[in-house]
């Protein structure tokens, strides 16, 4: 369980519950002299919030982001200087309905992590998922707004491609879009028939899963390490850490099994300016675990929410046969706001391996 | 670079070059007084071993495995008792050709690590792919032989499910066939397909991917954590870690986004004998991070060989433009020797959670 | 920088400077099942406190910890069960005199870490002493709070055995006593000879070091490694990390230069009851790294307190020739507050290798 | 026990036992371009090899070291260059005395880990000390051959200023006479106090403990951080970790205890080369734990060797009371080959830091 930390120079501790009274991270590591205002953490914030449509969960919270340490704040009383220690973040947690949970206290809810959550811990708080829940993403998110800062010149953009057995038409792609519509999809096309689909699935009191990209622009070449220090290594573990994730993809990731060497080989040539070209980008931007400086991409496959309306068999605390429906606000697509999620996640990884590869020192900023 | 150590309680610290002297890793945090003589080790070498057919690389490696440390030899005189001290094992080199590598030592292979690495270091051992040979997975494979070792009762085999187009039929699925033929192939019915559509592959000095299935039976219910210290995680983690690797999941992975929460949710029922029944396994042994007690499953997708004689266009080191054909002894899918990787990779990872559970005593034993 | 986290299975971070907002710490790793109250954490942050006489700063703060995850309340309402998840605790900054900081913003206070701060970050926290400041150590107080409940009947207990050159009699030692004087004074009889001493001191606005001992009992045999994750290593590492801190030693210390190997043996005997006894504890509880059931006996040395109100020559960030002279409210004697906090460090190792023997499954308890 | 790595980003794992086949570690994290002949390495090693004068053991060793990967070999097939991949490094044991240890196979020799190995693993290699044995150091001290070349222009050097009750007088202190006496004395008038007293311990088959210096010159200022990665504290924890080291200390150390604020503070100045002077190097080169540029003072006390001939009283594996008597070829005073040992570990810290602070890229070299 002592395993809230990630990243090996950016690092980030994360706790909390969202039934608790706050949530939070801390981030060490990052470099002094990074100079930010409040809005540019809660731009992310904003975006994986509840309760920005119909298709995703109804909880309302503000998630306000808060700097308590870390950093000094400049004389326009606004912007705020990293000074190279903890930047320690809290968000207050204030939609906690108080329900009677009793029923489900002791249930097992097919999908979730309450039966494995009794096996390892002997005990559980029921209320609301404990660090499954979640919430927890929106510590990750603030830590990500940091993360950003970290490299410079860095653009990490993410899109959902997926949902169900509707995919993107990648033709269509236009990031600009994205932030136009409430599935964050790249692909104007796609939005209507989303839209048809996913009120269908949110009236049935079902769900259904989702592909998220995240595209990292501005990578230098060079970040990353042969194996066990893998730039995909360390972004597929990260996004892999986030609850409901299943799958994780870089460059072609499993189409690359149907391609031969001759259509996955990335050729080169030298361009009239003098620099390397990369004529194809199948490897996702890493080859060796090393950085090409080609856009790194990162695809992840997100399970539909365990919480539905339709009554599934499950098993209680106490050894009974019990039915399970789960009431309550939920997501019926928790892929859409994953796409924050992910971007946060790749952004920390890059940070980690950028300053693995430049230091940490305040002298050479 | 720091980066050749995994594992957290179980840790794995791999070295070695396919053109040195020798290759190996020491195993730390072995629990005492496991016993296994050096053929329970040497088996999985075997098997990950060049030049068994034709379908994998021709070049000659004995790949013997030798025992530095870390145990004590019982009075018999061939078992091995650890100690709970470092396990050091070495594989020495002994195919090494002697060629010219002049030509190929300043050019930059499509698909390789060579560019990336001279981004990275500045400066490169052409002599075979340095750290990014596949000859550095003999290491984590004889790792992976200490791991099983580690939780009693469990067993891990993997399979090729997938090369190319062709991916096997489930329903044939039968464990006993997996060693029966050179694909590591659970489906004998997939196997003449593959082997004639491999035949053409090698002949044209092309190459393809595929994918690899591991399993994991017998695993404790309990392991793992809820976010960041997944068991589903760290398993993606040192599977993004082989070379070659773009793509991992876990349970119904990528097919998720596809599935409703009615269809993906494992219901519970208690059995007659008193145990909890999971009916079905779409979380692939793994709910919230936490291991549920059903047989773990991940999915590896391995990209086709770079190495292929088709000429390919690139630069070279001096900023040249070059056309590049690897000569040499190369798998034409590298994703038939990636099986008893896989498995080495899921044991180690199982084994690391297990003894964070547990503890690492030998008093409890 | 990235290094405010410590422990491997029993993980703290800390985060938080003296003038902002709050400072705090996460506790990672805490196995589930624990109970306790907030005022058996807040017993430990009362100790450490500063204004409780004359002898330690007149800074005024109230140090109330509150426990913001990690735990779900019992139906008492004030007792709180650990659940295994991340433990976040925060304390608020109450009294930060706002004064003008002009003048010593620039200036290298000697024996402080201002010029070292400079060099490595380029910006610095004037205000108080960043992360270097004492009020830090109000963190780690609280999370040895809870390692002090990881081990079951282990007692950490410290008192302060030598300031300047007077040194305490270890035949007057009387644990009832360490609380009923302000030096946390084991010896009745040295408490009169410092209180003068003292006092000199502090009218001269001078500074002096002391010598803290912290004792635990109940450490079951057997919790350490042979060499790098020695349990000695590991408390000398915590204790060496508390700012201020200049020396460590464990059972004979320095002073086991000067011993022969007969008189520095440990005799052995078995007790009428069949228990192991050792007749001596010159090893001061650990033996090859690994605690032999002992008492586990550390000591560790403070320099003086940095800020006097003597004059001192040094030099300002533009590099001109400057007189400081350090203002403010100030400990004449660190050493006495560091008491608790070199408890909680001992606390923290003994907790962090419980575990790591142990494991952290909900399980066992 | 899975402890046998150090180091965050110039990472150092050491495996191997006194009676097995062969030790040795592997350095990751080694930047890449460094160049070096193997004689480099075995100038420490040789400097800590045994036998070399009356004083200590006569077990004979050769100690010659073997570079097995992580290198190219340049055109002069001597010098090699590091390649950023982990260094492999092994030494042959070749003096294994085959004897009849079934004596002391089950009996716990007084101040030995034989006792602690048993209740923590259950099992024990008696053969000569396990992981304890001084026969390890010879691993940390290739490593620290290595870690010596990572920072540009520092120098690392230790001496034995105390056996026993005989302390050397740092006013004879001359670095060029260490190596010209077997007790690596920086004080030729103490060399045959020492002889004299230390043939006495020798005959009388008795031991004795000592206290070793190290210094490290040329450590750019900026390396470490405040207070949990503290240069200081990392310097303290690998000292600690050499097998019989009770106690460390940092500049002034334990005698800080005793001085005032205005005795202990470093003053500064400004030189006329513009320079910043630091005017006296109480704090031993570090302050708030980052280095100062001034010279990094470190000192570790080493108990005296366990193995004596005198009988002590002790208990074996079945809880009977014996006399044990240690026969052997054993070091009189164990800190005199401490001394490079001391060396190595305090090269270790720093290039680690530096490593942390500088990047490990090939790229800025």
């Amino acid at each position: 369980m002592s395993h809230n930390t990630f990243g090996h120079l950016f690092r980030v501790t994360t706790w909390g519950e969202s039934h608790g009274p706050a949530l939070g991270c801390v981030v060490d590591g990052c470099p002094p002299g990074l100079r930010f205002k409040l809005e540019d953490l809660q731009v992310w914030l904003d975006k994986r919030k509840p309760g920005q449509s119909r298709f995703v969960t109804q909880r309302r919270e503000d998630d306000l982001v808060k700097v308590l340490s870390g950093v000094m704040m400049d004389e326009d009383g606004e912007t705020m200087i990293s000074t190279g220690t903890p930047i320690s973040m809290l968000i207050e947690n204030t939609d906690q309905r108080s329900k009677d949970y009793g029923e489900i206290a002791r249930r097992y809810r097919p999908g979730h992590a309450d039966y494995t959550y009794d096996v390892k811990y002997g005990i559980r708080d029921y209320r609301g998922g404990g660090r499954s829940s979640a919430r927890e993403t929106a510590a990750r998110v603030a830590a990500g707004g940091i993360a950003r800062l970290v490299v410079p010149g860095v653009t990490i953009r993410g899109a959902l491609v997926q949902i169900g057995k509707h995919k993107i038409n990648r033709a269509n792609w236009d990031w600009t879009k994205v932030d136009q519509n409430p599935f964050f999809a790249p692909d104007p096309e796609i939005v209507p028939v989303w839209e048809e689909y996913l009120d269908g699935i949110r009236k049935a009191g079902s769900s259904i899963g989702a592909v998220v990209e995240v595209v990292a622009e501005g990578v230098p070449a060079g970040l990353g390490a042969p194996i066990y220090g893998k730039l995909d290594q360390d972004i597929a573990s990260l996004l892999m850490s986030i609850n409901a994730v299943k799958g994780v993809e870089i460059g072609e990731g499993f189409a690359s099994a149907e391609l031969t060497g001759e259509e996955n080989a990335d050729e080169m040539r030298m361009g009239n300016d003098g620099k390397r070209i990369f004529l194809s980008n199948h490897a996702g931007g890493i080859l060796g675990g090393i950085s090409t400086g080609e856009p790194v991409i990162a695809r992840f496959a997100i399970k539909p929410t365990s919480s539905i309306l339709t009554e599934r068999q499950s098993i209680d605390a106490d050894g009974h046969n019990v039915d399970v429906r789960t009431k309550g606000r939920h997501d019926p697509c928790v892929g859409i706001r994953a796409v924050p999620i992910g971007e946060a996640m790749v952004a920390c990884a890059v940070a980690d391996h950028y300053l693995r590869d430049r230091g940490q020192t305040g002298q050479q900023r």
